[in-house]
């Protein structure tokens, strides 16, 4: 759906062990994704790495040589294991220092909030050579944005409110639409006349999620495109295709 | 912490546009991180692609040549989106077909549940030349084992109960051990002190996680190790310089 040079492409790079181990449940993706497909931005690919320099680095390079944009979470706090400035540094190969704008920025919050400017405190005001901030409106320590790379807080709450600083910044586009049928046909009687309407409507992406609810087993058809007249042709041919199919309900388990 | 040559490292690649798009909000990676946390297998990566094949085939090839597994969730399913199986061949370079075990397993069980083999349902029974089945004791169809490679089904219940299948073929190992505690100090007090005990202990790994809770704001610092004597002498540090810290209360918000 993204083959359009006008439409920007994205990827994703969560940065956190506690991820890998399985001590942290990621909320971010999810989150993400959905603001970008409300702004017509798709996202393509994304990836978790450990806190480790070497991981960040080949990772932000690959992502951001290959999308429009790269959107990274975590590692920006005050403690050691927050590498994730200096991982952005080392990726564009610019030498890291702490800006003089975020210093101050930093130094007014603690004083008013009554807190030592620690040396680990002020790690938050360092930025790579080029770098800019992102404004954080929930606890002031701001992300980077460089080239075409954004790196956010992990904590959701920060992540989502320095989104919403970036906004403005991204090129939006005409936002992919989708049309779901629910249906309690099994898959394996919809993937014939699926896979057919899918060859002759090339303009539509057409996907197949099975689901059990309490009311039993079925399959959500989901219909994709920025086109919403192609849409419309492709689900009149699947409504046509479901209704030859009623007699052939959904049976244990999304067969 | 998986320096060790006898430690077996591992990948997750996650297929699925729902994923990308933000249809689908993933619930595999976390239960497979912690479904090999548990086994003293290191989770090192993951990843999550669209449903195209060269970038499942591009990523695949990526992973199992740096990993000793590579788990991979979706797309083994009966509809035309349903590419895995076809990919998992291209990455090997293999050809793939149906396999007359997985025919006969297929064929019988829809037999007995009174549904049509159609070709679609039947695409279910196709392993790339030299893959073995992965039981499926949800919905018989069965996932893919080649190679370091395990191909499992996207559906939460079915991907569960595959990885319970796989569980016997892993090297498992030492599990890492982690000792967590909870601290309502700002980080930017703790960062110091915790760098200090990090560079001291390399054998332990220290992470720092700040939380919001009903009872306020804090952090939760993680020392994991394979090793529970390392563990208990790094605690034993962070404990007293916690305790040096009691007037030194987290405020709002994490700082």
């Amino acid at each position: 759906l993204s083959d359009d040079a006008n439409i920007a492409t994205a990827a994703v790079l969560l940065i956190g062990d506690e991820i890998l181990s399985g001590r942290t449940k990621d909320k971010n993706l999810g989150y993400i994704a959905d603001f970008l497909t409300a702004r017509g931005i798709d996202l393509k690919e994304a990836r978790v790495v450990s806190d480790e320099q070497a991981e960040i680095v080949a990772a932000l390079n690959a992502l951001r040589a290959r999308y429009t944009y790269v959107f990274t979470t975590g590692g920006i706090g005050p403690t050691h294991d927050d590498i994730t400035a200096d991982a952005v540094a080392a990726a564009f190969g610019v030498p890291i220092d702490h800006d003089p704008r975020a210093v101050e920025l930093l130094n007014d919050y603690f004083q008013q909030i009554g807190r030592e400017a620690t040396a680990a405190r002020l790690r938050m005001a360092r930025l790579p050579q080029g770098g800019e901030m992102i404004a954080n409106p929930v606890s002031v320590a701001p992300g980077i944005h460089i080239g075409n790379v954004f790196a956010m807080a992990g904590v959701p709450k920060i992540m989502q409110a320095m989104l919403e600083e970036i906004a403005p910044l991204l090129q939006s586009g005409t936002p992919v639409l989708s049309h779901t049928i629910e249906v309690h046909i099994g898959e394996g009687d919809l993937g014939g006349p699926l896979k057919t309407i899918q060859d002759h409507h090339p303009d539509v992406s057409i996907g197949s999620y099975p689901f059990e609810s309490r009311t039993g087993f079925g399959a959500n058809i989901v219909v994709r495109s920025r086109d919403q007249a192609a849409i419309d042709r492709a689900v009149a041919e699947i409504e046509d295709a479901v209704a030859g199919l009623h007699d052939k309900p959904a049976v244990r388990p999304w067969i």
